[in-house]
């Protein structure tokens, strides 16, 4: 089959590699139809996180079951499946929980599962794993591009401002205008937030999380980007979304973050760890920090709901659509941040 | 009046101060009978934090109201009263929303209010800072011992299992056996927690929690320690509490926190600064840090009543009282960890 494959800095590349095999009585393989390019794909394309080079990437995949293990019970081939960017068994405790991030039986796309920017991946787990569509929506192209965030941002927004507390009538930030940011401003309308303070430094993204429900956006950066949104919202908020990850985007949540009030976070931690978080300005106004890695199987279901119901949609980050052989030319498009979000569209599967 | 007073690191000294002056309608002036040294007085002594010598210090004091300002109603002279290390107005949004720790019209001891070690404090927010002892229980000197710790480190210890998300039936971890982890596990015992283990360096103290209702107690340091209080726990706890400061032990507690659960810290932070703190060892297991510097006067009148009934005493962290002049050598004994808590007993107030 055909795959991306990463090669170093800046060179992902489509290849011919074997196919991954069903090996386990739980598992599914699943020909990917769509997939997309993730913001945390950059980090590794720019170099500026480790990756092994000669592997496969993406983790966000969807598709046609094309086989299933003999345990598995909820899925048969055929069947229009979404897969969430980690494996979990919905067993262990953790999953039992809503924490499918922390599986005990869980695992990650790429090695023998296959890279989710792939023709196959093969799903350890199945009916922990993956996410039925319903079969009237199996092949509506509108509706599969409003699904396929599941897979990722949209349930990482939706962390955001779950852990951030927001809540009916709630006012709340969310820091960031990249997909993670735009889906949480979806979220927190969905969850009733009255008002909307979106932050980003790119006036087509904060055009778009107005229409996404956002009711101010701030442009402006550091602190006269705080000062801003700390007098939109009367002195600080209570909840903040920090969806971005960079340590100046943290420093940018807590500050504006009123005493008392919680910092939902899901930006994959980055220059964090050399700088290190300055725990006393969390300390003396009793800011709480929550989040981590998004569980989105924990959302799915719920999300789908409504994006099925047609009351969430946020299949508008996909500015650019490609083929398999242009997965090479979205990682240049979102790296140079021409595009939101790039959704590759995997039509032919031949072998 | 007679104070104690900051000189320099290693020098307390009491001295001849003038006595504070009432000066607004909402104030009241307290001569103060009890008082208590604290853990986080000895980072001044220790040097290790700056503090402006000449200054007062204490900030845990108990006494008599001698005089009240004209818009004072829940006090008058004669009473009993205790007052938190935060001056609070009781009024505006943080002291209604229980974070009295944020107040808009707070203040600290020190300075013209007086230190809480010495003969006279004034409070300039005496209805929202002060709390009444019952005329029944305000010359009981055994009762008073217990209510001191009411504060500081009872309400803090307090404050860390309610962030911690301690309740009925609950496994938690308490990390330090100074005081307030002391107090940490007393407050977890009276939330219902069925399995607490306190950690720490000192046997004599973690005998004491073991009487405050530690089931089990674990001394090993670092790694070791870790492993020890996770296998206790079944692999980690939802719940623990960081009742130390120390960049090790918010490490300590972050290792042993399950995935999903929470570290309440109440801790000053303290060597944190320099080495930040590792996101990433939160974000990956979805670890919330909730807490920060306790709001001990929202909790005063649940554990007062506690007190008051007899279910709650954490008096038995004094283990020593001086009198006015022996605070320097209390200093010194905490410092060298001869004490866990040293009272401060003023009897005499010739002028």
């Amino acid at each position: 089959m055909r795959a991306a494959m990463y090669n170093g800095p800046g060179e992902i590349a489509v290849e011919e590699v074997p196919k991954p095999a069903l090996d386990s009585p739980r598992g599914a393989l699943i020909r990917v139809t769509h997939t997309a390019i993730c913001g945390s794909d950059l980090w590794f394309y720019r170099g500026e996180s480790d990756r092994e080079t000669g592997s496969a990437v993406g983790h966000e995949p969807m598709g046609i079951v094309e086989e299933t293990g003999t345990d598995v019970t909820s899925l048969k081939p055929g069947d229009r499946v979404f897969a969430p960017f980690v494996i979990s068994c919905g067993r262990c405790e953790f999953c039992r929980r809503g924490l499918h991030t922390s599986c005990t039986n869980g695992g990650s796309w790429g090695g023998e599962n296959g890279g989710g920017q792939g023709e196959y991946v093969r799903v350890p787990e199945a009916d922990g794993t993956l996410v039925r569509v319903p079969d009237r929506y199996a092949n509506d192209e509108e509706t599969l591009k409003s699904i396929l965030p599941l897979t990722d941002v949209m349930g990482t927004g939706h962390h955001a401002a779950v852990n951030a507390g927001v809540g009916e009538g709630d006012t709340c930030v969310v820091v960031g205008d990249g997909a993670v940011g735009l889906c949480g401003v979806l979220a927190a309308r969905r969850l009733g937030a009255k008002q909307i303070v979106a932050m980003g430094h790119h006036e087509d993204r904060l055009s778009l999380a107005a229409e996404f429900g956002a009711t101010e956006t701030v442009a402006e950066r550091g602190e006269a980007g705080v000062k801003r949104a700390r007098e939109l919202t009367g002195g600080g908020t209570d909840h903040v979304l920090e969806c971005v990850g960079a340590a100046s985007a943290m420093e940018t949540a807590i500050d504006i973050c009123r005493p008392g009030g919680t910092v939902g976070y899901v930006g994959v931690p980055h220059g964090v760890e050399e700088a290190g978080l300055d725990v006393f300005s969390l300390f003396s106004d009793n800011i709480s920090l929550c989040g981590g890695v998004a569980p989105v199987r924990a959302y799915a279901d719920d999300l789908l709901a409504d994006v099925l119901d047609g009351t969430l949609d946020p299949s508008p980050i996909f500015t650019k659509t490609v083929d398999l052989d242009g997965v090479s030319e979205g990682y240049r498009a979102m790296d140079e941040r021409e595009e939101i979000k790039v959704l590759v569209r995997i039509d032919d599967h031949s072998e």
